[in-house]
């Protein structure tokens, strides 16, 4: 194993490109509904053996439904298709079987009842499944409490800290958008929120686009009325978290002279043409930002015991983050790390820091190392909290 | 228009089969589906029209499910996966979709819904479809109340009269076995029942597969006495029916001495591996009759404005009953009746009747095509009937 | 065992309807490729294990497609959909996997090679399968050469002879469309041909269907030259068959002053709509006959070892055959069969013989039984012709 | 519109990473059946109309199948299912549709064909699509020779040059094991082959998974043997590329102890299990590089007039190539593109520089501008190097 760490630079560009595609999103509910039928399946293995046995869901695709929206009202005509894909261990023991396709349909519906208010499980989505059985014998790599599970790729984790300001603000809109007080203020909203922050310098382009429940929405008038009450909000927001110059434009291709508006029946526009797959939206930190490292490893649908693809990527994150937030010599860094197929999922190939510090590469080298591998100590844990959610994965 | 009757012996067997598929079987669940579809088409072409656009939804396929039941116990692993396939108008006019997906979802959803207490339209069934569209040009043979639509092909109907009591302890049993009477007396008992009789001369057969509902059964004994009890009953009601001695057997596949028993989670035998199509069970009158003339035109998802094979199903039963019951000269009556594509479905192409009578020939003849040509002027409005559930077609 | 055989009249009805669907019907399109999966799943399983078994794949589903024919040329637009349905053994023992899905795929595409010309299975075909794998377990009920296969259902078989005029009409005509000669001298004709016929006393009414190739047409012209050459050819055809006098009609849905003909580019309908089902087709002696006895049975797709709904509905027609062409006083039978779960398949609940003789009742009745216990003795050797395909199913 | 330019230091990383999926990947093969599916449609849409109409491609979805190999054979037990999913436009006019199915169904069928040598595209793939119609309306921004086309999207592309000496060892890797010359040399090596490179200073660890054909290799000996002469030939080929110190490890996951062996009867590893998706594979250079700027946009499937998901993509490497293959004082530069919805492609919101270079800030920003400039007039010709595959895309 390689702990490799070097001082670098701080992160400073003088651009940023940011994006966070919203939770009702049609790629990331795929990365929504994967990752539930991930934790779902770990919880019958745990609950059936007392532990986590082999899976990966981490493939799904949305096809987009049709839809009509009018002022006032709307329908869907044709439902949006969800397929989930991947394998997973089908046998408890001899006899009992995993009940893999109801869970598969159970998870997609749960999320989708969980995450809308206007998308019905029941007459607006088809769940189906292709899901391949594995053995039993396959994996033997866990025993809860017990062994360290060997890593079942050869997977890159990435991570970085802190967020920029242009990060935080476009995180920030999201999550109150999709906030239980957001919905509350603005009902009219739905849940497909994509956020996309332009830096150049000093001032940032804030582009938001976010599906509106038609039938809440009585005119066009109404409809203006709502997105200035919020641009006025999320200006609001935004003034809370950076003092640069933020433009923000809401719906631009909003065409009111054509009766053109981003009106939807649902909240997503997946009710109405756009497709999805899993792993195609936000990374792991919930951003997708190309100046900064990322890795193209989905998160979702990853068993959680010992794709090191999902591991790592969260590991990466934390070690970022323990390395600038107990060390005030330490400005910012990246993480790099690379599993190696096989070996203890503790024991990577290869663990690359860049720091922003004034701390002497020294120094940096022995304080990194011995971060990573206390956070490594972790690795063997980590699925406890992803099945209990608290580990935010897109 | 030939309209032929000819005098023929009663129907006597010395022996006979007869069985019908309940509401529950994969095959029937297969024709509700498709039938609701068509029905739910109708309406919504005359709701936005004021006439039943063409549409010809008359397939589906159902692939069984798996599941593991236990006496006080079971789960669905696998949920039952349903195609409805056809063709339907897809636009009103140049703007207006028709929400033929969605209707096809809720059809075959709200069909398990209000026909089953165990079987759960959201996790324990798929519902997805493969129906193309037509065009509204396509058939523009009926508009409501005006001239006489044009027979969309050349089909067969077939229908007689009266039932023989076998026929009508079939028809009596599983009517019972599903009425709400039968699930109040025994809730035990699930919707998909099968019943079977033989005849040979004045002994029947009665063999009766009735899927059972594992969680409400304790144990074997309870099991046992379950069967003791409907085995009663239905002896009861065969009573009442006819003097011939009757046999009757319950799921005769059960050996207890292996554990063997006919246990359901849901109460079909669709959720642990039976397949099923459209048109491969009961005829129009709700049965299956090979001593009988029979059709094998499917009457479930035809249009029912201009689709002769679901029409003419119904009016060739509608002639023989008519005959039968209004001419007490008349015992029995087969009726078989050819469509004429092309042509108004006032005119088929042949009308034959066979009828046991002590008329003369003549007297028969005249009479029949006195009948016929009556019903006949019904056809155009039996799709009233159809869509509002007053006729049963399978 | 219950074998009873009646005197009863000579089938001499004085009207009939026959019809015949092709080869190259949606309907008989599915029959075939199932009935091709179950004898390619028969020799797998025979080559590995010596004996067949347990499969069902009787169910299957067309979607149709959509295209453009025109005069000299067309296109294919969407490729016909076929989902083959049922279960099978999957597992040859512990290790070794039975290649079912490649089985079927194959199996569909070999049926479309070897049956149209004009169909490509690789671009205007797409084959998807749902079939669930049975245990080895399941069904131990036969042993090559050794006992005697248990009955896996209660089924009916029903059969008759001779067939009437009407009858070989119909067959005959449909099988010098799609013989080698047809083809020959009639190229243009697809494998699409559906053969109906009423007969009112002597006179028959032939109405035949056939998909003609759009590109070997140049033109309106050319097309009702090859009509005219082909009526003629029918008629002679049928002088050879009758004395009736029979009236031809041949795609009598042209209507060349609209410029519609029945014109497609692969030689059958499907292509453009017309969806299909196993055993929505012809009955196992090749013919649909209202007026006849008939059974419900789909014999395509099941196993040929113990499924009496298959071997039952053959078993009668041999029954009914032999006793007529061996014994000269007996002129027609109808044999019906009833099978008895769990029972060898020689043994079923009910053979019942009606036929139309001089010989006295009890003459019938020794002869009948001798003759139905004979045939009951091949019935487990029948597997060999159908899996040689030396038996005709639909 | 705001290009920027900005000195930066060059790319000199202590370590790398890098990773390349060859064109057997089943990721890389849904990018594939989706991209020739856009070129097929483009293709249509030109010779149907002179330009090219909208469609947007982009998702796929691939199932892996089932095998059993052994060395000296093998067999597909399940096929592998493809899904292409996105939209179309699917009406020329009124009357013309466009074969949307049919060119989805050969675009995957001759992507397999042309790029694999045992994988029958007849009988080891299922490829199905539910790919939705758009209208003619929808897009008419794009007129052959006329117009500049307007941005369907607000999209990144971003692009580097030049390559490392890792990079290149990894494109080179792989583009030699599928080259004509390496099939010849190797021809047991299948079509799925997988690179990673490891640098940590001056070495490099290259990690290579190559799917062997197992018909070609008679026995473990063989295998060995094969590998051994493989990992001599590729030293050889490392050697001409870097003088660092390359570690080389093929098929690391053999254990010959326990008889594993990376064998396949295909030639990809989509035959056992491993799922694909569009987009998750390679970025449009043909590498992942988690160490350097990466856009998270597939590439594959999406128009190439108008998407400037792709087209930006495709720009950005160029005039990053063009920076410094033109001027000798700029070492090395970053490119990074954001479009505007709805502006001319020519017109992107922001082009942003960064270049290791000698240059004056001043002088970098003039040339880096009129480069930038330069090469965004070529983006309204770019889909003619597109659809004649003349611009490698992943």
């Amino acid at each position: 194993m390689i702990i490799h760490a070097k001082k670098a630079p701080g992160y400073e560009p003088s651009a940023e490109f940011v994006e966070r595609k919203g939770k009702g999103h049609p790629d990331t509910i795929c990365d929504g509904v994967s990752e539930k039928l991930s934790v779902s399946l770990s919880r019958y293995y745990l609950e059936k053996t007392g532990r986590i046995l082999h899976h990966n869901v981490d493939k799904a695709i949305l096809v987009g439904g049709q839809s009509r929206a009018w002022f006032g009202g709307g329908e869907v005509l044709e439902p949006i298709y969800i397929m989930l894909v991947g394998r997973a261990t089908g046998r408890i023991d001899r006899d009992e079987l995993v009940p893999i396709g109801r869970l598969a349909v159970e998870a997609a519906k749960s999320y989708i009842r969980e995450n809308f208010r206007y998308l019905d499980p029941d007459s607006h989505i088809i769940v189906d499944y292709r899901i391949k059985q594995g053995s039993v014998d396959l994996v033997k790599n866990f025993e809860a409490g017990n062994d360290i599970p060997l890593a079942n790729d050869t997977s890159f984790g990435v991570g970085f800290y802190p967020y920029t300001e242009t990060e935080q603000l476009v995180l920030e809109v999201e999550k109150y958008l999709n906030s239980e007080k957001g919905k509350r203020e603005f009902p009219e909203t739905g849940e497909d929120v994509k956020v996309m922050a332009v830096r150049n310098e000093d001032k940032i382009r804030l582009t938001i686009a976010v599906a509106m429940i038609s039938k809440l929405i009585k005119n066009e008038k109404e409809y203006a009325e709502i997105k200035k009450r919020l641009t006025e909000r999320l200006y609001e927001i935004a003034s809370g978290i950076t003092k640069k110059k933020v433009e923000l434009v809401i719906n631009g291709a909003d065409k009111p002279e054509k009766g053109i508006y981003y009106l939807t029946v649902t909240g997503t526009s997946a009710e109405s043409g756009d497709d999805g797959q899993v792993g195609r939206g936000n990374r792991a930190n919930g951003l997708i930002t190309p100046f900064r490292p990322m890795s193209l490893e989905a998160t979702a649908g990853k068993n959680p015991v010992s794709h090191t693809g999902k591991l790592y990527s969260i590991l990466a994150m934390d070690i970022a983050r323990k390395l600038v937030e107990e060390n005030r010599h330490i400005k910012s860094a990246n993480v790099y790390m690379l599993s190696q197929i096989g070996a203890p999922i503790t024991e990577p190939q290869a663990v690359y820091v860049e720091a922003s510090t004034d701390l002497s590469q020294e120094a940096l080298s022995s304080y990194a190392e011995s971060v990573a591998k206390e956070q490594l100590q972790e690795a063997p844990k980590l699925w406890r909290r992803i099945i209990e959610g608290r580990v935010s994965l897109y």
